[in-house]
């Protein structure tokens, strides 16, 4: 890779990040600064994300072996907390299995506020009675149990029926509750996964529960269904709307369901299917599939209970089964997606087509971060004399973020130009790693290369798929040949998330440099001329706030 | 890689290969042996598959740029023949477009035994009555032209009333045509493809055509719909199926479409439902989609018309768009799969559930080849202290075929062992060039990595995903804790096509290895002791008879 270097700013030197308090093994480092990572242990599914708005108090749990950087039973709800959405605080364990075999599988939390399961009494808040449904796993059953917590979710306490409910199986899991105020009933979505069904249950009482109906055997199946979630979006405003639309109001649901492994893509990611629920079945609009997100690190979805502006924010495991014991970091594996806001919008999926679709905004509080200076560039044409090249600063420590706006001008180039525009996000101590990002005219899509490292897992893991790529549609069209095309991305030491065209289509992958090689170098360079405009380039460092 | 050879078996020499004439430019080698490619040109999807039962010749049909190994307009009907589905003949483009700046785009052709369209007299045997329904883009539309020969498919007349269809439309093309007989109409499927249509029209004569049914917005979107098309199969017999059974009688209709870009593996698949066809609509049993060919390299599938048997047999074409056109051959671009014959089974997706799949078939005719000797092993068990190389004759040229079987105990290995099963496919004149392709117990799931190559195009092109994986599904449960798994491979100098299970999934992949470095050595090792056990492993060389 040969980059001319035409700007070259210095940043502004700032104080390096908050100690990472962590054991450094072989490779095994580049700890993400806002994507959770438990201090010590294994992490997958997120669970019982729920607000407390006594509080004012984000709580995250997730699937936890805290006795190894491996799964492995027993498996505990382990429990973060957050103010901000951005940084998180762990706390102890929350939930334990009752036997060692055993796992405290993923599940759900709601605020009981009315005390329809009578756990609760006064002393308890009504804004802090959480009740988690989650599932208990033994080598002979997966069956719903249901736990409440008084103190405002760190501990939980038994319900003594305990299992709330049961299938006679070991392939019944992942129980995701809500409430539905038009039935005023409590709904539960679980997968009957092997069986390719999402259950739907109701109960008044969070004990007692009625099976509604089954969603089942559509969209991509995989291996199996796990993790499914109902969820309750405002429709778009819309005057012709490809959708159908709900006489009653403008509301529409979403179920989200995870499969592994046998996604397509290669091991672990999350469908959904938007349409209507009336308390007792979901009904999609169309039988199509979507892929919630297009990388190869995003699984098990699951959005808050109770958020406190009523819209719809969630949380991704940010890893795929067909590698997640192998990534080279200890003593402790595998982070979160960031949080995100999720809207629906009418998506332009081609020239002729717009179908509704789930926005993405990654949710940052950027006031719990310093900033480096802002790069940033405009020009009116980017050829192959004026490559970019950025160098960072050297005392921050591996988070930045971009937004990259261009244009494309599709006259401009022939079927065997390869005609790219490359981002390159270069490591500070090693620059032979790198991702290359970028975009290609006559593949109209986007591509992700985290191949370029000198990390042995990254080179011999073969499930670890180094080229990604998304089919990127424009954000506009600005005459019959030029099109517009936009793409955020952040990039925390081990974890880029990608976000094309305000969050249209994501994709989130994790990379692996050797220990302490942070990117402090960006650069930009196109493959052919009169082909990019680049409308906006701006490139920042951020570190966490002591 | 160190492999410890405990096996070294020298083939037997036969004469080399049939020459290949073509020039071999920087890279732009190994021409596969038996599966199609242009002689000169540019090739993409299959068109036009047909049986000409008088002659007893398979008439196969293509997207074809003469003028350059890149797509580009005019775009013809290439044609090829074969009298054995494993060896073909270049004959003479058989279509070509009106106009030079125009495509005569992909459909396929019918045996108007009958003569309803009344294109034919006495003499043209009925058997030879080929009528080519086709798409003709001009920069202003897309219609639907017809085309008759009466020289045995070789060359067509244009319809006078052509278009015989039109919609007043940019994107709408692909038409596949097969007579219902319950209905005794004809019976085309064609894309709506921005607006996620498959039209069904019907017809008593190919030249007027009536709106039936619109198969929409179901399964994987992806940018748009292409190449559709409906079979007909035997239902497998079955005491308990999985589906729902058509009461008078026992047959399934499947509903292929191909999406591009935007597949999630991608740019390129074809996807499948299953259900049945009444002569106006297509229901699918179930809103769940497959994809047929889980590789990066099959696209466009096309089944034939009036095979001999009354079975499916089909052609995808084995590249991807994303990066089709730079791939480093030359002077010709892209191959055809093996062709294949298609069959319903009922397929064990998990433990629980079997759900009604197609299973592919290889069909290669070996009277066509020649053979070395075939290498074969056989063991208890298979753990690091016997690695397999099998160093093959030097004078064979590229094509070779291997089963095997084997058996994983998944007890016996950790969640952080890399379980893994690997087998190497090394190039003779560049051992840093394999295919290594394999089993692990944890992911479950087979792999192939086709990244080791010095080949400059594999190194760089960031759409050329090295990485692919396949969600394997045992062949076999043998115990509790014993699987078998069975995979057939052949690899044909550049290009890859897997087998599992006796073909009930299937992964085609192209690879890339320097001019002339062709396959000549294969190793067999494992990451783990006690895992497996080789029942069968084979290997043969062959080469085309001269």
């Amino acid at each position: 890779m040969k980059l001319l270097s035409i700007i070259t700013l210095a940043a502004a030197t700032l104080a390096s990040a908050t100690p990472i308090e962590l054991k450094y093994g072989n490779e095994s480092i580049n700890r993400p600064l806002i994507h959770m990572t438990p201090s010590y242990g294994w992490m997958n599914d997120p669970n019982g994300l729920w607000y407390d708005a006594k509080e004012k108090l984000w709580h995250y749990y997730f699937q936890y072996n805290p006795n190894d950087s491996v799964w492995g039973l027993p498996l505990y709800w382990g429990h973060a907390t957050s103010k901000n959405l951005t940084t998180w605080d762990q706390q102890d364990a929350a939930i334990a299995p009752l036997k060692n075999d055993s796992g405290a599988y993923s599940g759900s939390i709601v605020v009981d506020v009315n005390n329809t399961s009578g756990f609760f009494d006064n002393a308890t808040d009504p804004r802090q009675r959480a009740v988690a449904i989650w599932t208990y796993n033994t080598p002979d059953s997966e069956t719903q149990y249901i736990s409440y917590s008084t103190d405002g979710g760190y501990t939980f306490i038994n319900y003594d029926g305990n299992p709330a409910l049961s299938n006679n199986s070991t392939q019944f899991r992942d129980p995701k509750v809500i409430w539905h105020e038009e039935s005023q009933k409590w709904i539960m979505t679980v997968a009957k996964s092997q069986e390719f069904k999402i259950a739907i249950y109701s109960s008044p009482n969070l004990k007692n529960w009625t099976h509604e109906s089954d969603f089942t055997k559509e969209g991509l199946l995989g291996f199996q269904y796990e993790c499914p979630g109902l969820s309750k979006f405002s429709a778009p405003q819309s005057d012709n709307a490809t959708y159908p639309t709900n006489s009653t109001d403008s509301t529409k649901w979403a179920l989200f369901i995870s499969i592994n492994p046998g996604s397509p893509q290669g091991g672990s990611s999350t469908e959904y299917f938007i349409g209507d629920f009336n308390g007792t079945h979901f009904v999609p609009d169309f039988p199509y599939t979507s892929i919630l997100d297009l990388g190869r690190d995003f699984y098990a979805l699951q959005n808050f209970y109770n958020s406190p502006d009523g819209e719809v924010y969630g949380i991704g495991w940010a890893s795929n089964w067909m590698y997640s014991n192998y990534v080279p970091t200890d003593p402790w594996r595998s982070s979160t997606s960031l949080v995100r806001k999720f809207s629906l919008e009418e998506f332009q999926a081609n020239p002729e087509s717009k179908l509704l679709n789930i926005k993405s905004t990654p949710v940052i509080d950027y006031d719990t971060l310093n900033f480096g200076e802002t790069f940033s560039y405009e020009n009116e044409t980017f050829d192959t004399n004026n490559s970019l090249s950025y160098d960072l600063s050297k005392n921050f420590d591996g988070l930045i973020e971009f937004n990259l706006t261009y244009t494309v001008n599709g006259s401009a180039f022939g079927k065997s130009d390869f005609a790219d525009l490359s981002l390159y996000l270069i490591g500070d101590s090693n620059s032979d790693e790198y991702l290359r990002l970028g975009f290609e005219g006559n593949a109209a899509a986007f591509f992700i290369d985290r191949g370029n490292t000198d990390v042995e897992f990254v080179k011999e893991n073969p499930f670890f798929t180094t080229r990604m790529s998304v089919n990127n549609q424009p954000s506009r069209y600005i005459d019959s040949e030029i099109s517009q095309y936009k793409v955020y991305g952040i990039a925390d030491r081990n974890i880029l998330e990608l976000y094309f065209n305000d969050g249209s289509q994501v994709s989130t992958n994790t990379y692996f440099f050797t220990g302490g090689n942070f990117i402090t170098e960006v650069d930009l360079e196109v493959g052919v001329d009169g082909v990019y405009q680049i409308e906006e380039f701006k490139v920042r460092q951020m570190t966490l706030k002591l």
